[in-house]
């Protein structure tokens, strides 16, 4: 396997001391900008600047197909995963808009769509065309979660070494509300009734039988909760894997997450699994529509930024939370200090 | 007085619902993108744009002190007001950092302050050296009331007439949110207790004291729970005066009204006293920290956009926020259609 977790290091708490000690000489009262001083922390924490930067963002988008929509879990056809790709590629979906508004690097990648894709622009690196229906036989083989990981490490680190400051990955792939809900259901132990919800807009009906696919799937697969690449074979998705192997990468480089909505989540566990200090480099952005997502972020340990009923996914929601991440970081920089300013203290 | 409050339109519903109808022709799930979606076409009816900008957004902060402070309610000497409008003109305040990010036009007005300023660059327009101490007088006369928000009115139609597509209205004034805080007792008829908090950071003995100080102030003054001018000259302020006006003319102008914090949020219910479709060109950017804040939301009928502890003022977490309205403006103007992307829908 080309990455290795062995890299990820701690966070450097000194560095984040020394922020926070700083930050108090700034001329507002002590603690009075909230979240902006706790994340200004912990950007500091992770990249060991005393000023952290997180411009320019990256935006990597990982496109991939499932199996399982045989089953009928989908609001949408198959076929929107291609043409959503296509749409990614001429810049008019919801990610490229705040893409351009934040000024990121942006790439779409073909980890598995069920169709070829010649256009220009695309990173082709389909591993199969979409996975198993995993109601039926398991979704993936052990070697291709590994080289969609794989894939994933690679494109964070080219976006890395390319200059992106922090890396916002996002995902594509009708019906990866299923596989994610399955995932969670593995790694919280909770009931599927609890965790599953409407993805893009099934109707209530539709629901329950999203529900039973999910708990036959885990039923017959039987996932193993200790171990992550298992659970991606058995019940996973290449972007899944993708975004998961993406992560891996920003931490060993040292490079803020901004971990999106519900799928990017359930990857975001999973290198926490492969990794546990995964998740030290990680920022949650926003809490989404998606039932499941409340219990996944739990499980990771974050409070999001965000609260704005968002549910779309392409990492969209992490691209309208960046500008908070911003203006922590702008905070920090560019304040006048109490001294600087000759204003008095308390 | 130089401002007229006849001139409010109504919404525009029909052009809400115009963009309502397209925003479910974009390339995402119905609702997918939740209150931006919603903020979208609150902007549309406002404006009575199909496609609404916000840029460049202009703020305003309204520099003014208290008599009040001599009871001793602040954590901060008064002096620091004149400091903060030095740092303010000299760009190291929070304010100026996220001014500076969205692009904002900006300006301080000195409407009260207690001391002379003479450095190039404020606005100078003070009405008196700070209010009176309303526990021994009125704060005001009728006059001074009406000149700030007159002052408001001129400072936001110029800034309105310069270009700025949105508002932010930000205050400085040590000891204000005693004043904010009895406006809102009379306002809500709640006790003081539920809603009078640490400002920016008294310990918590003192929050007893500025309790009495405002139940006192309120028995003496007996403010007119109808008359909003009557509740400014008992217990108001100059700088929430000023933004009360700042907001009349923006809703006159049809122009969006960024609602900063607690004390700002003290000003949007003032002007819909004086006329209540002023707030409907409001929204809210966040909830603070302040308890009075989701009290005065509530009377104002708004959610806020974000909830990130802050509780700085100066309009600073209103500029945090603007960010957010952009991308539902970039939404509306930049995303492809189903038909325009060739996607195919559900």
């Amino acid at each position: 396997m080309s990455y290795s977790v062995a890299e990820i290091q701690p966070l450097d708490r000194e560095m984040g001391q020394k922020v926070k000690e700083y930050i108090d000489t700034l001329t507002k009262p002590p603690g009075s900008l909230g979240r902006l001083e706790e994340l200004a922390i912990q950007l500091a924490e992770m990249t060991s600047e005393t000023f952290p930067v997180v411009t320019p963002p990256g935006v990597i988008v990982f496109a991939a197909d499932h199996g399982v929509v045989e089953e009928g879990v989908s609001a949408f056809p198959q076929e929107v995963t291609v043409q959503m790709v296509m749409n990614f590629l001429n810049r008019g979906a919801a990610i490229n808009v705040f893409s351009r508004q934040i000024g990121a690097a942006f790439e779409v990648v073909d980890i598995g769509v069920a169709a070829d894709i010649e256009a220009a622009g695309v990173v082709k690196r389909k591993i199969r065309y979409g996975t198993a229906n995993f109601c039926k036989q398991d979704a993936l083989s052990k070697e291709e979660v590994e080289k969609a990981i794989a894939v994933g490490y690679e494109r964070a680190e080219k976006m890395i070494l390319n200059g992106s400051k922090c890396l916002i990955l996002g995902e594509m792939g009708i019906g990866n509300t299923t596989p994610s809900s399955a995932i969670l259901a593995v790694l919280s132990g909770q009931d599927v009734s609890a965790l599953v919800g409407r993805g893009t807009g099934i109707a209530s009906e539709k629901i329950i039988h999203k529900q039973e696919v999910i708990k036959r799937a885990i039923e017959e697969r039987k996932p193993d909760r200790n171990d992550p690449i298992d659970i991606l074979m058995k019940v996973g998705g290449l972007e899944i894997a993708g975004m998961t192997g993406a992560m891996l990468a920003a931490a060993a480089n040292r490079v803020p997450i901004l971990v999106d909505g519900f799928i990017c989540t359930i990857s975001a566990l999973l290198a926490k699994e492969i990794c546990n200090s995964t998740s030290d480099y990680m920022i949650a952005c926003h809490r989404s529509v998606e039932p499941g997502h409340e219990i996944a972020l739990q499980l990771l340990g974050k409070k999001p930024i965000l609260d704005l009923d968002l549910r779309l996914g392409e990492g969209s929601g992490a691209a309208v939370a960046f500008p908070i991440l911003q203006s922590a970081t702008l905070m920090l920089k560019e304040m006048a200090t109490f001294t600087s300013a000759g204003v008095s203290k308390e």
